[in-house]
């Protein structure tokens, strides 16, 4: 079985539509390449129970918990009383994240940008050598800014922890539409059960209709689901295989 | 109260990182500028079980549910069967939605096809002269495609049902960092308490360091909003407000 994830997006901007979300996306990307399946996404607003209820229900259902956002020096930041609270902690403050604060302040630390030193009471700091600040975990729960910059560089000093054998992916772009593919991918499904497969129509492209995704962890099994697939259609039905 | 909307993505593609939803992020801007308040997103796999927990919780907590994707011919088509075990109601196939498919394949309509026609039962068909096939709607549940095309000459179609009274939106752009701002934000929201208020920094922008938003209904409340929050701070912090 392969480890599951999931991701809780907080912020009213991205439910309001001001802001495009690029962190859970990035994530996406980001856990198919290391073999981790992401099971599910949710936004939720700037609210302390409703990122309480969240958070608790995601630790428990997958083996990591990634938030985003709602990190920072002003009212509208309350993910790290949210996550302690889904903990059923107190907040504290943390003397190793209050020294990181200051390096990066250099004096200018003030009491609003000492609210970025709290943290869900026994939460352990993930330091790397790439980061000045590191990154905030309570259980199994990641804690990430928002600012899409200061995302990337966080997930991508402490990645590696999450590694695991990778999906494999071949892809079939056909020149038949769903409607006549439909029952053949289902033949290959009941003889190949554990292939993962997407079909993704296109209703303006010139080149081709369907996308076809098939995926695995094991290359044999998805070697074999793809000759199968590809035995039940007539040459000229398929543009290119990948 | 403003109504509440809910919005649930399914599909494998964007969780597994193939495909960048557009449809959320199209309904939040649409969901703003008509008044309605969206409080949650949830993006959850092609799994009959997922869907239906999720879409039976949203139709409890929101005013409107709005599902995006599952709807297709093919095997990880799952939606319709979701929503129905969410309302705990069978499949069936509506002739109406039958001759909607027959018009738009025009004698290719295969049962591949025809699964296109199937909906819980009971469903409700929201005709519009703009629309060849209906959007099916179940209890407060409305049941979209994913294909961006499709979703929005779907929505723009019925989307005049939900309007309501808008929100009011006023933008002030700062020289100085949240670090220095968030005291003076505080103080405006003890004295505005109903005001919706934002702030987003920008960390390689050269025009300001934090765009903060302030958001009513009420125009009067939110002009006295405003003009609180600028009379606590230098002219010279504000590049401008919009």
């Amino acid at each position: 079985m392969a480890k599951t994830a999931g991701i809780v997006l907080i912020g009213n901007e991205i439910l309001s539509g001001k802001i495009v979300d690029q962190n859970a996306v990035y994530l996406c990307r980001e856990f198919r390449q290391l073999g981790v399946d992401v099971r599910k996404i949710s936004v939720v607003p700037d609210e302390v129970d409703l990122i309480a209820r969240e958070v608790a229900e995601f630790s428990g259902a997958y083996d990591w918990v990634f938030t985003s956002g709602g990190v920072g020096p002003t009212h509208d930041d309350v993910t790290i009383e949210g996550v302690a609270r889904a903990f059923g902690r107190r907040v504290v403050r943390d003397p190793g994240l209050a020294l990181s604060l200051e390096q990066v302040y250099q004096g200018r630390l003030n009491e609003a940008r000492l609210k970025m030193a709290e943290v869900p009471e026994g939460a352990e700091l993930l330091a790397s050598d790439h980061l000045i600040v590191p990154v905030v975990v309570v259980g199994n729960v990641h804690v990430f800014p928002g600012v899409p910059e200061i995302f990337r560089r966080k997930f991508d000093a402490i990645k590696e922890r999450f590694r695991e054998r990778p999906y494999l992916l071949r892809m079939v772009f056909f020149r038949v539409g769903e409607g006549t593919l439909a029952e053949h991918i289902n033949a290959t499904l009941r003889s190949f059960p554990e292939l993962l497969c997407g079909s993704y129509p296109e209703f303006t492209n010139p080149e081709y209709k369907v996308r076809v995704t098939l995926e695995s962890k094991e290359p044999g099994y998805l070697e074999g689901a793809l000759q199968d697939l590809l035995a039940r259609l007539p040459a000229d039905a398929i543009v290119r295989v990948q």
